[in-house]
């Protein structure tokens, strides 16, 4: 299975991040990426992730709301891939087969 | 036409009861789900749903949430279906040709 | 690439016409169509989306909507598109193709 999740509050990472945990306990093998756009970016900026989420996870940041937020991209985690534009991604992978979820 | 709704916010109920009902009335046959995950799921313990909407509509909640907030299965209404994984439940539902709205 | 995106809340018009922009920018040749239903609608009583931006982009106004918040289709932007479900609109879209985004 493949599933993107999608977030742009700050607000929504707790439960994003509590969504991907229970996909992955019922879906071990399952495809995730967690696309964040707007201030959500920001959230890459601390170490809050556990690794072995990176490690299982794709986590994108939009490079628009990476400079909107003035945020460079050495100071994010990087275990995450910046993109241009996080809404071109999520395009891209609903085209790919992609589940969409918005928490 | 299969149209899945999702929430997880208890404040989303009303606007995605508004666009149940929006939905059918143009489209009668519509196959419509309703996936309540996180504190929507509260929702589910109030006979707030209209009998004639929980016959025409499968309601379907996040077992994860009902834990998350202390709900036990036998406090939420019947016609309710009960999953693992809301978000599991979602993507299944996207590979099957469900549309994908969030109020 | 074909992608639609959606919003109910007055306070997302910002960030959803950033998000169109940064997907214009990426992808000039995009089909991009932007469903508005619940208080959202309001915004198009305004003159607030810039002319280009109308002649791009596909900006759909959910009747039901205007109906609650007892907006004529007169007082709308001429540029705007009325459908009388804005939900059935959207599920209509993903089936031709078109990718789903909620900011």
């Amino acid at each position: 299975m493949k599933v993107l999740f999608h977030l742009d509050e700050t607000e929504k990472w707790s439960m994003t991040l509590a969504n991907v945990k229970n996909f992955l306990h019922e879906v071990p093998d399952a495809h995730i990426t967690v696309v964040a756009n707007g201030p959500a970016v920001k959230y890459y900026t601390t170490d809050a992730i556990e690794a072995d989420l990176l490690a299982q996870v794709d986590f994108v940041a939009c490079n628009n709301a990476l400079k909107a937020n003035t945020i460079q991209p050495p100071q994010i985690n990087t275990a995450v891939r910046i993109v241009n534009a996080g809404v071109v991604e999520i395009a891209r992978k609903q085209k790919e087969g992609y589940a969409y979820i918005r928490p």
